[in-house]
């Protein structure tokens, strides 16, 4: 029987709940412990996850010797900080999206992780997410023919928490949010090619009351060998979440709708509980996602950097990754700020993304 | 850590392929054996799968101790047998669908296994199929109201295995093939109640160059409380396997369908390796499934009974609904032969049945 | 330029509606009268369409000189005399469906117009609908081999008018009501065989407190030649109106959606004016359908017969089409109440269809 | 009755046939002539139609006093000459998509049909595409807010003929054959505010052997009033035909495909004689369109100049539209050519388009 592999949570919020439910499918793996700052919510998480140790204090996590894995699902500013403090504790690293808030955190992490030879996970679920998955072995299996085109999209009515509205804290609006996750997975698919140029247009259309972040972008990535990828990215798309990616190539085309498809058709005249992410009321036509943790991969993630811990294989999306995402974001809000396309490698000593679009 | 459920399969075609794969995904199960009657056959099918032993003659495989559980994927006329077998051998069993081939048999089944003091799980698994499961979970909480009309579909272009043609060996067509499961997902949604009549429409439409036996037919059935089911099976269906399902309600309506949403639409110019069960050639526009045992619910209709047999629990589906099913299946036949409405509980001493209908 | 075709209306509701603006698009045909018994119906109506006569009594449009053709949109009850009244006063007749209320009804209308020598077209537009006529097209240019089983459904929540309720006025539910639309499609598609036998499956489940007729029904016809066509209609259907049709062929297999493709799929939080046919609300996702009429085939139909007239052609679809409807849903209702299979010819003195099913 | 309006056709190509066919439905329209410089072109057209006069030279044409409108459905390079010969000869015109070479020619082409006193109709057909119209209304009574993101896309694998490829005769790419309808789309279902600004991606990925247009484009549009337009256009999409638009509003969200739903779902395995606009071979999976003149709404634009010929009404898309619409082509180019967004108004004396994205 294989090793039981011993996790810690950072968070207790939306991501985290991700990461229990994912880990509780994951044979191999024990969430031991939770930490988060506000006062009762680890306990209370804890207590609803059957997980044994929950604390205020992250850094006490940390001194539990019988972890080996630590995930962080807390806000983007404060990853850089807890992503060192974890290497240092000698545990590996799951990092959510996106990495952190500028190209000189990102430095330091990957280094951090280096210097302590721990494993380093940058967790872009899309790499695993099956549908997207199966469209790379298409792609892959020459179906397609040779791409020129990739799009993918997320779209919904907004973040799920007030600090993304923040940009102090969340450091970009959509497309820090979202983009990050169709640049990771355009690189991915296409084998991750250099990105040449970036070019983008934002706005803050629809929640210009609640934030300065963009609120809607499309951001046009061209990639070393000339494929071009387009990202969708909306917090103002009403009617539930929407989550799509298509390749065009030379010898074909393909689409993979994640959510719309893999439902069920519904018409409810009184509602009901739950539909989809987003759904808003549930009244009338819904279409009602199943398995929706699966859907997306996130078993399938926790489980693959298991199995890199145990069996030393370095992760499928790793701390590099996750920065070459973000200079393709920084060069996003670069090219929104100036109207120009932006080539790769871009170079910035800006503390956020959204600073080179705002301008102030 | 979870005691490891040993298990044992007969048969190494399609179905048991499926079960292999399935426990390999069953964090506490491990198959142990496989046997089959072909000479090469069992062994082939164990390096395949790396499985340690691999028998000509089942009841070698029913003599190793360590074995907790045997699958039953052999031909239909083989199953009661097969599962008598087992059960005097002490090992819970999981028994293929349609149940066997007569109401005789099945009962001697049932007692076999009462007598035995051994699980036996009717290996129905749309029962765990996750889009159905959600589907009767709307119903169950209400979104739809009190349902009226349930419908269930499967088509495809023929059986997986040459023998499925010959009724002598098969019991019946494509009404006893495929039937069966929509009869037991219509129980099964409805919470069980009883069925009151049914009706059926048959015919050899396509194949009787190859058969005798219905290759598309229609069963209408009417269950206590009012809810009528309608239930179309299609050996005749070209452009990949067809399997959808309706629940239309006082409140509201439902439309789910296992294979087109949950793919890749795909054109490809110059075609690829596998899209879809039956799909033909992959020129041009297919859907291009993913993850299909998962999508169909098999590994977690195994990894039910794995936890039915380590915690004592009983299967959510029984040898008792596979008779109950098969009851409606004979009871289709006969309607089919006499173009009438059949009343339940029905019964015949037909040894297959096909006998109902051809009547000669 | 051609001689202009002179139209009166009988009746001012739903229908005559369509029947106005399906003219209105007819270059060579011009509405002249229209006729209701209701006070100040048909003034409004004429008013409302430009029309420049409007009666209380139809005789007197049937006096008018000037007008070539009527059309009858009144109760199913009120046809038969109609019919025979415009055919004596020389004039063309289009007869809404279901023809009338009996065999031996159906038999005068025949005979009347036969004796006047006027044209006698059967209002079934679904013969002229032109994604059905785009489906009958693929099937006869050989695109899905052999038919063996055709489908088409009509679904909604309940008719137009409450007099379909009382079943001593429209003399069935809604077998009657919609199911006249499949049987005739599916003779017009197979290019008009023999119906063998008819089988139904007949319930009263959401509306029994208002209608003691049927309101959900499944009617299955055997053709001469072997293939099947399997009628589902329904009043108990939330969420919009459903119209689809599906030829499975020995070769092939095509789909016909008329409502969900031909319409943009919308969410709209605040709802808005009008999506579909019993769309009910429009808050949320909907499917907004445009050019309705033409969608389904009104104004060819109207333009088919004008042309009839014009050229003194045989109309595609005639009283002895409508009587041949009307005779396999009076099987339909003898089926559903006696559980069995009924072989055509069938013969019966029954006033109404629905007295066959309550047998009272 | 209405007087008949007379109309000539220059060009005997795709497009001239849409308009013979289109004109043949408006029913007080009638095509008197045709004129075409290919030996025997028109001649064959003419018989093919029915039309009673052909010509080599469309001056002979333009000498027929009886005529009162003429078409334009020639290349694009001759376009400006033609149009002011009409003009001069006291004709109405309609002018194909896009309008011309350059800016200069627009003007030239505006300006002589000022003069001479003559209607000019810029022939967009999607602001009179059923589903589109149905569009612009849903957006026009506020179902779906503040709209924020338009999309439109067109998509198939290459033009109708091969001077489509020399970008000496068609002035530009897919993003000048194509996008120019978006752009008008765009302009149309917004009530025609001024475009602020244009920024593009091209590229030319699949028919370099073939042609030094861009195949690929995409285009981005800013709107006074802050709304965006994407433009996606490519002769690279194998698999049929693709039109397709989405409205983004604060409000609500809408999707409209003109091909897929307005579509029968078919499978042959034979094949068979058309599906749809480029679709490849027949065999397998189609979706196979019907009355497709009408889906794009050439019927109604035809019969919409018809009405503004007669009634003296201005049309609905002028010259100052093409003009527009070109104007962002002119921009798109440069865009594309220099990496920036491009503010508009943009002037310039390019000869065409796309000198000003390959600059050699």
């Amino acid at each position: 029987m294989a090793k039981v592999i011993n996790v810690g949570l950072l968070g207790s919020q939306f991501i985290s709940e991700i990461h229990a439910e994912s880990f509780a499918s994951v044979a191999d793996a024990e969430v031991m412990a939770v930490a988060s700052p506000s006062p009762g919510h680890a306990a209370s998480f804890a207590e609803r996850h059957g997980i044994p140790h929950a604390f205020t204090d992250y850094h006490k996590l940390l001194e539990m010797d019988e972890i080996d894995v630590v995930t962080v699902g807390i806000p983007n500013h404060l990853h850089c900080q807890a992503v060192c403090d974890i290497a240092a504790a000698g545990k590996h690293v799951v990092c959510e999206k996106p990495l952190c808030m500028s190209l000189a955190e990102a430095d330091r992490m990957i280094e951090a992780c280096r210097k302590a030879d721990v494993k380093f996970m940058y967790a872009e679920e899309l790499c695993f997410t099956p549908k997207y998955v199966r469209l790379k072995q298409l792609l892959d299996e020459g179906a397609l023919g040779k791409p020129h085109l990739l799009k993918q999209c997320e779209k919904h009515d907004g973040p799920h928490a007030p600090h993304f509205w923040d940009v102090d804290r969340s450091g970009g609006g959509v497309a820090m949010d979202m983009g990050c996750h169709a640049i990771e997975f355009f690189r991915w698919i296409l084998g991750r090619p250099k990105i040449k140029s970036v070019y983008a247009q934002m706005g803050t259309h629809v929640h210009a009351d609640k934030t300065r972040g963009d609120d809607d972008s499309i951001i046009i990535l061209e990639f070393e060998g000339g494929c071009i990828g387009v990202a969708e990215e909306s917090w103002c798309k009403l009617g539930g979440m929407d989550d799509r990616a298509e390749v065009h190539g030379s010898e074909g085309v393909a689409y993979a709708d994640l959510l719309h498809g893999n439902a069920i058709e519904t018409y409810s005249r009184g509602g009901y509980g739950y539909a989809v992410e987003k759904a808003g009321d549930t009244k009338g036509w819904t279409f009602a996602i199943y398995e929706e943790a699966w859907n997306y991969g996130f078993p399938q993630e926790m489980a693959h950097f298991i199995e890199c811990v145990r069996d030393d294989k370095q992760p499928e999306v790793t701390g590099e990754d996750g920065r070459a995402t973000l200079e393709a974001i920084f060069a996003a809000y670069e090219s929104a700020g100036t109207g120009r396309k932006v080539e790769l490698p871009f170079e910035t000593d800006a503390k956020r993304p959204i600073d080179l679009w705002l301008r102030e």
